[in-house]
C-alpha cells in the first residue's frame, strides 16, 4: 500500500462519489493498516475542513470562496503528526484494552483533537447538536476559532484534554502528573520540538527519577520532531541523531526513531515501534519514548508560489492564504482535501464509515471520553481529619508563640495518612525547611533514583514530591488535580513568582471550565507560600518579593481565594477549608517562624469563617466609635499591630482604638467585584467611614488600595507593606526599612488622629528615637533587641 | 603531599605559630600545587570566619562566645568547592594571559565570592575600609550577612559577579550572555547540581547551538556535583555515570570528570584536566565541560553529634549550629578553621602571604576586578540613526493605517548595522510574527546547528537571537547587558510572564547596584510586548494576558519605566529613549497589526517627552473646561476612545469632551511616587478635579486605580480594561467582550455626565442596539463589519 494522496484527489472533480456504495465496499476488505490510514485520512481531512470551510464540508458543491472563512485562523503544521499519534495509539488501546489519556503539547493543533473527539462520538455525546453527520460536520467546521465558536487550540472546551497547550513547556510534567497514583494508566505525551527547548520541557524529562513503577501509571513521551517553529528550525531537530540519541538516554529513556515520509511505511513502522514500546513498559527496564521525526504540514501543499511549504516553518499557520481572493488557492485547497479521498471516508449523510469507526475503542477507552481526562468525574473528597484535633492551646491572647507550619505539618501528616492514593505534598526541597516535617512520620519522598544509607525519608512511593523545580510542582500537581485528585504545593513566598505564567494558564483553564457544563469540578490547586517576605533573615533581598498576590486577583474573582491566617489556629482553619474547596486556585500565605497564638480554636474557626474581624481584646473602643482603626493582614504586619496598639493602649489611654485583622484578602473587595466581598455597610460599620484606617499588609502596599479604592473610608486608609527595602537583616530591622514597625505604626497614628495634644507629640519622639536605638542595637549586636523578640500581649 | 587538614589544627592550640618566621619562610618553596593548596585553604578560612565570627578574626585570642555571631547565617555546602574552582582558574589565568569571569551559579556561597575578592585586593579597592589586614579581616568577617552590612549571596555587592545566585536556574543562560561578541573572554560557570534540576537551566546548556565559535567568547560549564540541595540529593548526583556523561555529549559538550575528596590528588586532577580542556577550547570541537564531584561542605565538620555532615545535605548552610552555647561545638569550630593552616596563609598583621597572593593574576586579569563584571566600565553608547528619518507621514491625524512594529523594524535594522558589535536583538520565535522582519536585510539569525537549503536568515554571526525559551532571552540579554552591550527582548506579551522572576530579579539587581558607588551604569533591559491582549485573534484566552505591567510597577520607581505608543511615530520616538537609557528596565507595549498614525514625527516626539498630553484635534473642549475627559492607553483603546469621540462630536455637538493619551504610564503617579510622576497640579489641569474621566486602558483596569488613587479627580475615574473575558474571536468581538469598545465608551459618558437629556438618551439606545448588531455580524461572518474594521476619523 504505497500512496501518494496527492496524486488521487482530482478523480473526483464534481463528483460525489461516495454515493457509490461499490467504493466503500470494497473498504471492507482492508487490512489493519489501512484502516488506520483510513482514520488517519479522516482525522486530517476534518481538520483542513475546520480550518477553512464554513459551509460545503463534504465538498458536494463545487468549492466557492463563500464557503471559505473570511479569517483563516488555525495551525495546521503539528496537526497531521497529531492526528497520526492519535490513529495509532487506538489500535494499542483496543489490543491491549488500555486506559489510556493523550496530551498534546503542540496544543495549537487543536484541529486534531477535535476532529478525533468527533470522529470517535465523543464530541456528539458532550455537544448534541454537533452530530456525526454533515449537518454536524458543517457546524463543527464553521465554530472552529469562528465568533462565537471554540478555541483555535486543545482547550477545556475540547473534550479529552487536560492541557491547554497555548502556553508552551508543560505537557510532560502534566503527563506525569496524571500518571502519578494511576497505576493502569498510560499518559501518551506529545511533545513538540519547538516546545522542548524550553526550560520547563527541558527538566520535565527527568520525571522518570519519580515515578513509582509500583503505584503510578506509565508516561510515553512520543518527541515530534517536526522540524520547525513559527519562523526557525528547531534545536533537537538539527543535532546529529547519534547526540539526540544519547540525550534521550542520558535522560533515562529508551529512545525509538519512527522517521520518514511514506504513509504506508510509516504506518508499519510506528505500529510495530508501538508494539515494541508497550512491552518494554512491562520488562522493567528504563521507560520507552518515541522519537517521531515527519516533514511539518504532512500531507498538506507542497509547495506555494514556489516556496517550499510542507516539511518547512511555511507550513505552521494556515499554509495557504488567500483563498477567498485566488481561484488558484481556492483549487489548490480543493485538491488538498480531495486527497484524503473523503468518498472512502465518510457516508452519503457525512457519517464516518465503518472501516474509519472500526478502529475507535469502546466508551471510556475513548481518550476523548476518558474519564481522566475530565478528572472531577473520578474525584473523591478527602478523608480529612478534624483539624481542631491539632489545634493549639491558647489561654489568653498572643501570650504565647508557635510555628504555624510545623502545627500544620501534623495536621498533612495525617491527611497523607488518610489519603495514601490521591493526595501528594509538593515543594521544591522546601518542605522540612517550611517546617512541614512531620508529614516523614506518615510518609517519604519519592524518589527512583539512587539510594544512599545516609538518605532519610527517601524512597519509592513517598506521598512526598520534592525536585528543584517550581515549574515541575506546578506542573506535577495541574496534572494531578486535573485527573481527579488533591494535592498542596508548598514554595517560598517570592520563588512562586517562577510559575506566574502557569498560574495564569491554570486559572484561565478553570475560569473556562467553569462555563462548560461536562467538566465537572476538580480539587482547588492549593498553595502554601511561607518562608516569606518578612522572614528571609538569611537570603536577604534576592528572597523577598511578596507580588504572587498582585498576579492572582488579576484573575477572575471566581476562581481566586487569597489567605492570610495570622497564627497556627487560624492556618489550620484555612487548610481544612483550601482541602474542602472546588474549582478555585487558593493561597496562603503563612510563616514558619513562631508567631504569637491569638485565637483559640474555635475563635479561629470563628475568625475564618468570616474572613475578617476586630480583635476584641487588643481593642479599646469597647463598641463605641473609634478614633482610628489599625487593620492587619499577615503575620508580621500582625504582631507589630498588636505591639503598636499595646503602646498606645498604654500611652494614650484615652484613644479609641480598634484592630482588625483580615484571614481572607477578597473580602475586602465590593461584593459586586468578588464573591466573598463584604457587604459596603458591613466595611463601613468595621473600618467606618470617616476614622483613619492605618493597614498593615503582608505584600506591596498598592494591592489593598486596589481592592478597596470603592469603598467609601478609601481616603482615610493608609496602608504600609513590603516597599522594596531589605537585605539580609533582622526580622525587626527588615520590619523598620519598610516602615510597617510598632513604632512607625505609633507615629502613624499620631500623625493622622487630629488633637491629640503634647502627650502624643512626645510619644511620637518617643518612637523615633526607639527606632534608632533599636537599629543601632542591631547593627552592633548582630540580632534584635530582647523586648523586640521576647515581645508579647502584656498581662492585663 | 598528601593531607588531611582534619589531624592538624590542634597543633597549634593557643599558639600564635605565625608568629615563627621559619613556618612561612619553607613555603617559599613551595610549588605550584601547593600554592594553590594554599590559596585554597586562604579561602576556605575567609569563608568559615565570615559565616562564624565578629571578632578575634586569626583566632589570636582564645575562641569564645562572644566572637561568634549571635545569629548564624550563611551558607557553607557550596563554598568549598567554589574556592577550590577559583584557585584553580587563577593558575589558568595567569598561565594563559586569559581574560576570564566567573558566574558562581550556587550564588548562596557568597562567602567564596567575597574571600577571593579580598584576597586579590579588589575589595579593598572597591571598599577601602575592608583593608587587606587583621583589621580588615574583623570587618570582612563582620559584616557577612550581618545588619547593616552585606547580604549572604554573591550580589551586586560582590565584586567580580555579573550574576544574583538567589533564584536558580539563569547561571548558564548569564554565562552565555556574557561570552557573545566578547572573543576574547571565557565565562566560568559554576552550575550547582541542585540549580541543574531548574527548567531554565536544563535547557540552557543548549545555548551552545547558539554560540558563534568566531566572534564569540568561550563558555566553560563546570558542574559542581556536590551531590545535596537543602534536604535532598540531587538528581544528576543519583544518576549512574554512563547516564550522565551521554546526557551531556547529548547536550553536544566534552565531558571531563573531575571526583574525590583527598586535596592533594584532586589538585593534581583538575589541573590537568583544567589544561585540557582550555586546549580542547581551541581545537574547534565541540566545547568541553567539567563534571566536579567533591563532598557538600568539603574539608568542613565530619560529623556533629554523631550524625555525617560533610557530604551529606546537612553541611548546606551552617553545618554546625549553637556554637555560642556549646563548649564543645566552640572548640569544634576553632579546630575547623585552624586545620586550614592560617599561620601559613597570613602573616602576623593578617595579611595573605605572597605563597597565597603569588596565585593571584594582575590588575584587570583578576577575575574579582574584572571590567566586563562591572560592564558600566566598558559601555560604549550606541550609534543610533536618527529615529526621524524612519517617520511614518500623517497627513491629517488617524485617517490611514500603519504596522507599527514594521516601522520599528526599518530603525532597528540601521541600529544593527551601526553596531555590529554589541546589540542584539532577542525574542522567542517571534521576531518576524511580531513584524520586524526588516532586521533580516541587515542580519541573520544565530544558529549554529544544521543549515539546509530551505533555511533563511539563519547562520553564524547573526546579531537576531532566537530559541523558543523566554528564559533563556532574557537569561542571554542579562549577560549581555551586564558585562556592557546593548539590546530589546521582543515577547507576545502574554507570555512575558514566563519571565517574571527573572524580571523581578534584575530589577532588585539594579536597585541594588544603583547604591553602590563603584557600580558603573549598564544599559537598559528593553522589552517589546507585541501580538498583545487584543490582538491574539487567533491564539485565543490562552495568549490574552497584559498583567506584566502590574508586576513591573511593584518594584522601585527608580528603576521601572512603562510605555504604551498608541502608533508608529511614537513608537519610534519611545525606541530611541528606551535605547539611550541606562539602569532602567523599559517595557514598551506595541501592536503589530495596522493602527491609525495619530501624529507626525514632531508632534509624536513632543508628545513622548511630555508623556501625555491631549489630543486637540479629537477633542472639542476648545481649551474650556471640559464636560468629561475620555483617557486612554494603548493602541486599540485610543482607536477605540477615538471612534467614541468622533461619535459624540457628531450626536451630541455641545458636549464639550476633551481626549487624552498617555504614553508614559508612570506620569499618572504623583511625583512623590516616581520620578516620573506628573505634579498634581498638572495632573489636575489635564483630567480636571470635577468631571468624569472615563479611561480607555490597555491593561488589567485595577493598575490605572492603583497609580491614582492618591489624584483629587480619582473619584471620577472609571477605568476600562481587560477584564479577563477573551476567546478566538475578531478584534471588535475582543473588545465588546471587555467592554473598551466604541459604542460602551459613550454609553459610559452618557451614563456619567448629568443632564444631557432625551437626545443623549436615544443615543444611548442605538449604542446599545449598535453592539448587538456588531456581535450578530461578527457570528454570522466570521469578521468584523466594514464599518469597524475600515473606520478612520471622519473629515471635518
Amino acid at each position: 500500500m504505497r500512496q501518494d494522496y496527492r496524486s488521487v484527489g482530482t478523480i473526483f472533480v464534481g463528483q460525489r462519489p461516495w454515493f457509490d456504495r461499490s467504493v466503500q465496499e470494497s473498504l471492507r476488505g482492508m487490512d489493519e493498516m489501512e484502516r488506520i490510514d483510513a482514520y488517519w485520512r479522516a482525522a486530517n481531512y476534518l481538520s483542513v475542513g475546520q480550518i477553512y470551510l464554513m459551509d460545503n464540508p463534504l465538498l458536494t458543491e463545487p468549492l466557492s470562496a463563500e464557503h471559505v472563512k473570511p479569517r483563516l485562523l488555525g495551525h495546521w503544521g503539528t496537526t497531521p503528526g497529531l492526528n497520526f499519534c492519535f490513529a495509532h495509539l487506538n489500535r494499542v488501546i483496543r489490543e491491549r484494552d488500555q486506559e489510556m489519556i493523550y496530551i498534546a503539547g503542540p496544543g495549537h493543533g487543536g484541529p486534531a483533537a477535535v476532529a478525533h473527539a468527533w470522529l470517535e462520538g465523543t464530541y456528539t455525546e458532550r455537544y448534541p447538536h454537533i452530530t456525526r453527520d454533515a449537518t454536524g460536520m458543517r457546524r463543527l467546521f464553521r465554530q472552529f476559532s469562528f465568533p462565537g465558536g471554540i478555541p483555535s487550540h486543545v482547550a477545556p472546551e475540547t473534550p479529552g484534554s487536560i492541557h491547554e497547550g497555548g502556553e508552551l513547556g508543560y505537557a510532560l510534567s502534566h503527563a506525569y502528573g496524571a500518571a502519578f497514583d494511576n497505576p493502569r494508566l498510560v499518559v501518551a505525551c506529545v511533545v513538540g520540538d519547538g516546545e522542548a527547548e524550553t526550560g520547563p520541557l527541558a527538566t520535565a524529562w527527568h520525571s522518570n527519577k519519580f515515578l513509582n513503577r509500583g503505584g503510578d501509571g506509565v508516561v510515553l513521551p512520543i518527541l515530534h520532531l517536526n522540524g520547525y517553529k513559527i519562523a526557525n528550525p528547531t534545536v533537537l531537530a538539527r543535532i546529529p541523531e547519534p547526540e539526540l540519541l544519547k540525550l534521550f538516554e542520558g535522560y533515562g529513556y529508551r529512545p525509538h526513531i519512527v522517521s520518514g515520509h511514506e504513509p504506508a511505511e510509516m504506518h508499519e513502522l510506528m505500529a510495530g515501534t508501538l508494539d515494541t514500546v508497550f512491552d518494554q513498559m512491562a520488562d522493567g527496564g528504563p521507560l520507552p519514548m518515541i522519537i517521531l521525526r515527519t516533514p511539518k504540514g504532512w500531507t498538506g501543499p507542497r509547495e506555494v508560489d514556489g516556496l517550499p511549504v510542507e516539511g518547512t516553518w511555511r507550513a505552521h499557520q494556515v499554509p495557504l492564504t488567500d483563498v477567498r481572493d485566488r481561484p488558484d488557492r481556492l483549487e489548490t485547497l480543493r485538491e488538498w482535501m480531495l486527497s484524503y479521498r473523503p468518498e472512502e471516508l465518510f457516508d452519503a449523510d457525512g457519517r464516518p464509515v465503518e472501516a474509519v469507526t472500526a478502529t475507535v475503542p469502546d466508551g471510556p477507552l475513548r481518550m476523548s471520553a476518558s474519564p481522566h481526562a475530565n478528572g472531577g468525574e473520578l474525584l473523591r473528597p478527602l478523608v480529612l481529619p478534624d483539624f481542631r484535633d491539632y489545634a493549639v492551646e491558647v489561654k489568653s491572647p498572643a501570650t504565647a508563640s508557635t510555628e504555624p507550619t510545623r502545627v500544620l505539618g501534623g495536621f498533612l501528616r495525617d491527611v497523607i495518612a488518610a489519603n495514601p492514593e490521591n493526595f501528594r505534598l509538593l515543594g521544591p526541597d522546601e518542605t522540612a525547611s517550611n517546617r512541614l516535617s512531620a508529614v516523614f512520620e506518615a510518609t517519604g519522598k519519592e524518589w527512583e533514583a539512587a539510594l544512599l544509607p545516609t538518605d532519610e525519608n527517601l524512597g519509592p512511593a513517598g506521598r512526598v514530591m520534592e525536585v528543584l523545580s517550581e515549574h515541575q510542582c506546578q506542573g506535577w500537581l495541574e496534572g494531578y488535580l486535573l485527573t481527579g485528585r488533591h494535592g498542596l504545593f508548598n514554595c517560598y513566598e517570592a520563588f512562586i513568582h517562577i510559575v506566574d505564567a502557569m498560574f495564569n494558564q491554570h486559572a484561565k483553564w478553570l475560569e473556562s471550565s467553569r462555563k462548560i457544563p461536562w467538566r465537572r469540578p476538580v480539587a482547588s490547586l492549593n498553595y502554601l507560600l511561607s518562608s516569606h517576605v518578612w522572614r528571609q533573615d538569611h537570603n536577604g533581598f534576592s528572597h523577598q518579593d511578596p507580588g504572587f498576590l498582585d498576579v492572582v486577583v488579576n484573575k477572575k474573582a471566581e476562581v481566586v481565594r487569597v489567605y492570610l491566617p495570622p497564627d497556627a489556629n487560624t492556618l489550620l482553619s484555612t487548610a481544612d477549608h483550601c482541602l474542602r474547596s472546588r474549582d478555585y486556585v487558593n493561597v496562603v500565605v503563612a510563616g514558619k517562624q513562631p508567631v504569637l497564638d491569638l485565637m483559640s480554636m474555635d475563635e479561629a474557626a470563628v475568625h475564618c469563617a468570616r474572613g475578617l474581624g476586630i480583635l476584641e481584646w487588643a481593642s479599646t473602643d469597647e463598641g463605641a466609635h473609634p478614633d482610628v482603626v489599625l487593620a492587619c493582614a499577615g503575620d508580621v504586619p500582625t504582631l507589630e499591630t498588636l505591639a503598636a496598639a499595646a503602646m498606645l493602649r498604654e500611652h494614650l489611654p484615652e484613644l479609641k482604638v480598634r484592630v482588625v485583622n483580615v484571614v481572607d484578602l477578597m473580602r475586602l473587595q465590593p461584593a459586586s467585584e468578588h464573591p466573598h466581598g463584604l457587604p459596603d455597610v458591613e466595611f463601613d460599620a468595621l473600618f467606618t467611614t470617616d476614622r483613619p484606617i492605618i493597614f498593615n499588609f503582608h505584600g506591596y502596599p498598592w494591592l489593598i488600595h486596589r481592592l478597596t479604592y470603592r469603598r467609601t473610608g478609601h481616603e482615610n486608609l493608609h496602608v504600609r507593606g513590603y516597599k522594596e527595602e531589605g537585605t539580609t537583616t533582622t526580622p525587626f530591622d527588615m520590619a523598620m526599612l519598610n516602615d510597617i514597625d510598632r513604632y512607625h505604626l505609633v507615629m502613624d497614628v499620631i500623625d493622622r488622629v487630629p488633637g491629640l495634644g503634647s502627650t502624643a507629640a512626645h510619644l511620637r519622639q518617643r518612637m523615633a528615637d526607639a527606632r534608632l536605638r533599636a537599629r543601632a542595637y542591631t547593627r552592633e549586636y548582630g540580632e534584635d533587641p530582647a523586648e523586640i523578640r521576647d515581645w508579647t500581649w502584656p498581662a492585663s
